[in-house]
């Protein structure tokens, strides 16, 4: 087989070990440990092999004293000198050396970039390495539970999503963002918000407030409600990306801020306060370190069209598809035993209807700044 | 029929027309005539009409001197007393109405929002002011062409997307944001971005990269471009949005700003190329806002395949609907006698595929930032 020429990136040079941070340190040796142990199968002559563990729901659990989604212990084996697992063996190194190689180059990418610095023709073959996207990014989710680490802390990151305002200073790669002084915008949460690159200074905040749209979130920035009732306000853009969620667990944890969440009266909001709260089902390896039990749902709340006497135009009926995802919302084991839930999801079924957060604009633009959070916040009157 | 009670949100205090902005004047000013005229056909017994500039394919066409795309004079008339016109005549007016109350609230809204707003079952009848939010959507464009004024201009924003970083400083809403400090992220370009609200200052960049995609432009912003090439880097997540267009024109007329774009080799990049430089077919009334004539394509090229040397895989096949896009766009007035564009898309559907900036990524994680884009520079080789 001829000699092959090394790629321009593999080229580039690479930090010495004492140069990276603690945690790249640690997912570094985490990688170098996986390609050891091939070493050391090689040198017995013994089948190379992986144990990754499954990411089958059946491999899924709600542990109840954590309250957050865990992974079981099952996993499944992928041998090098197995014809139906040999590709996907390789691919799963392949990923390995690209978190690798951007680790010690100090640099990050995103998953398509990941897909793209990875696919080439296996020499001698006319066989891709990848042939779609959709193959590497499975393999990451492989490498991020095999390894322990996230994908951030592989060095991969998303697209960005989801902003934050209020009484706090982020460090961000060495830059210090006032988060008081964003103007008309806030401060991009970014995709990775590891404690290596992003750090808090002066919070003055006591709550954080998450809302679940861009376009909501403007008009409590625009209200100034932050500051108003001194609290962080922050959006995820819909289902919130990684960064978001990441970004409120450290601020939880490290910070000890609760958080309320404002999201619709819909199957869709209370599947986004769930993933917030538990973690989600398919990444259930990633709660441990982004999911907050502790989180709150503020509303909207089913009561909420008699309570705020809204005009009937607001209503959106239920469909089909809405109803079933609000009955199997109602059936996880995380809301099962949870009277105020059953009753929530229960009267929402009753009603035939949805509502959005935008809803409350028919009351008065500001309304749901003015007087639906206040009011709640006072009450205490939340869903946990 | 019975009195009607005033709604919440007609109660709010209205700020007194001297403490508005000279623009928020201007537009008031075009919505109170809107309402004069009704009352002045009213008076002399008149059917009251609008006469709306007509925004259909017909009536845009490219005007060659200004190298923008404009609408022609071609108008339809709306009637309140014609059955079938007196309802999108209603909610023409209503759109005005919440717009009025809009600016003299001095508060901003989204096209949702505004839905919301305005939605109503009108009284005694079983017949709601919009059934759906694409019926506003659409009269808030009427609106815009019959007012001569933008969306923005009538207090409604639009999702956020699109980001700025480099060596200007941007006042947004009183607060100074130093564009240099913007740690891992970047400035996010509100919807909204109008003199009124943003101003720039020290501004030391000699030109803007413009870069299709978010995750690329983290690939630039992380190898730090901006300082060592001096310039703005900005990206719109795809297709800019309104506000992203706005900002790189207001950057280019005010500032004298060059701009260059990074997009992908396919029609999708070639088309955002058209928007970005010419105008939108479908909102021509807004090219001469937000069309600059002068903007520059640096690449991904057609040629780029063997001038880079990449690998076959990162090919990506042309499908039909690419083909057909292709040779539409090739046909557009403003690329038909143009040879270098005629070469270059002829040259993809030669190729018979497509090419991603991140296909660079094959070569190395910063070939794009650290050769690519400085070569194209360097040697001016561009497509206008």
């Amino acid at each position: 087989m001829a000699k092959r020429k090394p790629k321009t990136n593999e080229r580039a040079a690479a930090k010495p070990m004492s140069e990276l941070s603690p945690a790249d340190r640690k997912t570094l040796t985490a990688l170098t440990g996986l390609g050891e142990r091939v070493i050391a199968c090689a040198e017995r002559s013994r089948p190379p092999h992986l144990d990754i563990p499954s990411r089958t729901l059946s491999n899924v659990r709600f542990n109840q004293s954590k309250r957050i989604l865990e992974m079981g212990s099952g996993t499944n084996r992928r041998e090098l000198f197995n014809l139906s697992q040999a590709k996907a063996y390789m691919q799963t190194l392949l990923v390995g050396t690209g978190a690798k190689r951007l680790i010690e180059q100090g640099k990050t990418t995103s998953l398509r970039g990941l897909y793209y610095m990875l696919k080439h023709t296996i020499e001698g073959t006319k066989e891709e390495t990848f042939d779609e996207q959709g193959e590497s990014d499975s393999m990451i989710e492989d490498a991020e539970v095999l390894l322990n680490a996230l994908r951030e802390e592989l060095h991969l990151y998303a697209q960005k999503r989801g902003e934050m305002v209020g009484p706090i200073t982020v460090i961000d790669s060495g830059d210090e963002i006032d988060c008081t002084r964003m103007g008309s915008g806030g401060y991009g949460i970014p995709s990775i918000v590891e404690p290596d690159r992003i750090q808090f200074r002066n919070c003055k905040a006591t709550f954080i407030l998450h809302v679940e749209k861009d376009t909501v979130w403007q008009r409590f920035n625009e209200d100034k409600f932050w500051r108003k009732h001194n609290c962080i306000l922050t959006h995820g853009a819909g289902q919130p990306p990684r960064g978001v969620r990441r970004m409120l667990y450290r601020l939880n944890a490290e910070l000890g801020l609760p958080i309320y969440c404002v999201l619709d009266n819909d199957p869709w909001g209370y599947y986004i306060y769930s993933v917030i709260k538990q973690g989600s089902i398919n990444l259930a390896y990633e709660s441990k370190r982004m999911a907050i039990p502790s989180v709150r749902f503020l509303g909207l709340r089913s009561i909420d069209f008699e309570r705020c006497r809204l005009t009937p135009s607001v209503q959106i009926r239920l469909n089909d598809q809405d109803r079933k995802r609000a009955k199997q919302i109602a059936g996880y084991p995380w809301f099962a035993n949870k009277r105020p839930w059953q009753k929530e999801i229960d009267l929402m079924l009753k009603n035939g209807f949805k509502l959005e957060v935008e809803s409350l604009i028919s009351k008065d633009i500001s309304y749901v700044t003015e007087e639906y959070v206040p009011t709640r916040l006072a009450e205490s009157d939340f869903l946990d």
